[in-house]
């Protein structure tokens, strides 16, 4: 063993029940995996915790800190973090083309990117996110500086560069060169972080990134398709966001926006769509059938998917769902945000939001999730989604984890009972954790530095 | 002058308009209020910083530092705080009767009141919360200590003692004894709390409290009524919140609740009745004729009101709005959640949440409010809503202000251009800050030691 860390973790058996790990022992290997996890009762329990005593490599939680498995955030556009917090009041077509495609266009300047990137990698490990699926932009340079930030900082990047070819649905001065060039990029961009995650000790990989499909030619589709064959890698993009969105897929194709991802060979065990506010329920069942996974970004969909997803629905019928900030159609780069506002979405989408109606005809019966489902999407099913063996505190996992201090000044939890149900304790930690209460990071069994 | 502040303020003019006060000086006076604010290009403006330079009254914030007028709760549960975040699955009848008051009956030990109270103060303070409007318990001396611990950290707390007095709907271990001490306890707490305002510079004030009208009896409710009308004072209660409660209501009166509070003399110029999500439109033209506000609880309406109360509505007629964290059907602390929550309710209410709906059909049109709303519904809004000169930094408002430092490490805000617009800035302050942004707080002039 390498080191062992003791401490009370919380942790995902299924979505609806939680393990309650009471001063165990997590014992890391050299390559950062939970060799073994030791409960108190387990007899190797004391000979383990003193002899890494006594060599030196034990790390002890101290009263009042908590360890959750490290936060999987599924939808990040890494170039919009400049514009978090901003020109939220608009559709989004007119977002897009107003604000986001001069913004994204602007890390052609390496340089740029790299002031933008770092600053959002450091700010979404102080979160507590360890792993992050990113999309950059078109540019191949910026999108593998991303790559290389996430490898540094020792953040489990999975990056995409864009593509967005058609010259018909994309601005002259943002979009790639032409179809074939797409295809190059993105093949040369595989190989290119393939080699980068061969030298990362939590990994790195490339992601195949359709915008969505609005942006592409039928070509570019089949290509990555194609690509995401050869190279088996992961794939990711937006589906059936919005009503617009939605609408356009099947104005084009008269079919829906799933089977035609999934025409084109980007429906894959490995691939992550986001939003899918709009799947019927046949889509869903392909997403299922393929190991497709939904990123839920609850916050973005509130200002851009004109709906709630009925997540639990699509949950129940076998589909893999994680958690996404889907920054900055989303503002907030914490993943606890998502937590809570996937709780209260779904809340809003069960009971309805209109006053005027029955109650019997205002909401869609029995949609509610609860925040120990929000936090099984937001780590176990974010793991799942990306085939990865991350987002528990379980043995042959990797070591991702985040230690919640709930003392810390100024954010203290209101924790006033000497002997307060951990399951109690559990739930403050989802609603009341702020940023300054996560006082350590882990990924792969390191500690992050500040 | 006592002390002059220079730094980059914004402040609500109106709901839809926000001043940005660049470089301005706030120049207080010997009571806490904002005597003089100058603009740079002010004939004074150079006089008066050389000379609180020279005579040591300056206080400058530093770059990437803004002011923002502090926030006003209009709706906390001050007890409930001990159980912040926990079970929030259950409908409001058996929360209430299952979890909330057993909690709340602890509150006769004022040695435990004053634990949860103190901590709950200083996050609120923490928080940007310079004004508080409160439930206490139905305890007299608990609900006293509360106003004292208001008064000694330095906040501007708004105190009621809550009346449930009907043993038909209160459990035996946790109601006033009867209607009579109800009243007699009330009255006694309204002249100490007085008097202890009278000793304080930012001013503490007792509020007549029913929970309720489903927990009162209607002798209970006339004489409160005539103790708010003897002592001029604050008056604040639940109205209309869920289908259940408005329907007990008008089971039992054959009335809206609204009209039940306003028969008993409760809807007055000082009265802000909580939720109101179920008010009618003419219930709505009578809270704007008697000056009553509504405190809007966006993140615990999501829990326990069924609905999203359609806000941009009710504000259109003319009443006055404010907004509040109802801690704990509410678990967030921070106003800054409230805004960002109020925002996504309402967009959630235009668009409606059901995908298999027609978009058309689908939500309630033109009721989203933009973040500038909310913004002036937590300061400028509040502030009218308990008939008290804050909430703004003007001239003849008390200096209620927090400091917003978007530098800080680990939470840096996503600034990256050299001159950003300042109405950008405003957006991201709004959506981006984290408690430990905030820092410093003051109340009338004063800075709120940590
Ligand atoms: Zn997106
Ligand atoms: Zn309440």
């Amino acid at each position: 063993m390498v080191k062992v860390l003791k401490g009370t973790g919380f942790s995902s058996i299924s979505a609806h029940k939680i393990e309650i790990l009471e001063h165990y022992l997590y014992c890391l290997d050299n390559k950062g995996m939970i060799a073994k996890r030791l409960a108190p009762s387990n007899s190797l329990y004391q000979s383990t915790l003193q002899e890494a005593k006594k060599e030196g490599k034990l790390i002890e939680l101290s009263e009042g800190q908590y360890l959750l498995p490290g936060f999987i955030d599924l939808h990040i556009h890494a170039p919009q973090w400049a514009q978090s917090g901003t020109a939220l009041d608009i559709p989004l077509h007119q977002w897009l083309n107003t604000y986001t495609f001069p913004l994204e266009s602007k890390f052609e300047d390496t340089a740029f990117a790299e002031k933008v990137y770092s600053h959002l990698v450091d700010t979404l490990l102080a979160n507590g996110t360890t792993t992050g699926l990113y999309f950059a932009t078109v540019h191949e340079e910026a999108s593998y500086k991303l790559a290389e930030i996430c490898a540094k900082k020792g953040q489990r990047g999975l990056v995409g560069k864009v593509v967005m070819d058609d010259p018909e649905q994309n601005p002259d001065y943002y979009r790639d060169q032409d179809t074939q060039t797409a295809l190059a990029d993105t093949e040369r961009f595989i190989q290119r972080v393939k080699t980068l995650h061969s030298e990362t000790t939590q990994g790195v990989y490339p992601v195949v990134t359709p915008r969505f499909v609005p942006s592409c030619t039928d070509t570019a589709l089949a290509g990555l398709g194609q690509l995401a064959e050869t190279y088996d890698v992961h794939v990711t993009s937006h589906c059936s966001e919005s009503d617009w969105e939605h609408g356009y897929v099947k104005n084009r194709f008269g079919k829906n926006d799933a089977q035609v991802l999934n025409d084109f060979g980007l429906l894959r065990e490995k691939s992550v769509m986001a939003h899918c506010n709009f799947l019927s329920e046949a889509d869903a069942l392909t997403f299922e059938e393929k190991g497709t996974a939904i990123a839920h970004c609850p916050v973005s969909n509130a200002y851009f998917a004109n709906s709630v997803i009925p997540i639990k629905q699509f949950h129940d019928l076998g589909v893999e769902v994680g958690l996404g900030t889907d920054l900055s159609g989303g503002y907030d780069p914490s993943i606890y945000s998502a937590i809570r506002q996937a709780v209260i979405s779904s809340r809003m989408l069960e009971d309805g939001v209109d006053t005027k109606k029955d109650p019997k005809e205002r909401g869609m019966k029995n949609s509610r999730i609860t925040a120990k489902e929000a936090f099984y999407f937001a780590t176990a099913g974010g793991g799942e989604s990306v085939s990865l063996p991350i987002g528990r505190l379980a043995e042959n996992y990797a070591f991702d984890a985040q230690v919640i201090d709930t003392t810390v000044p100024q954010a203290s939890m209101p924790i006033f009972e000497k002997i307060e149900p951990l399951d109690d304790i559990f739930q403050k930690l989802l609603y009341l954790t702020k940023r300054e209460n996560i006082v350590s990071v882990w990924v792969q069994g390191k500690q992050i530095s500040k």
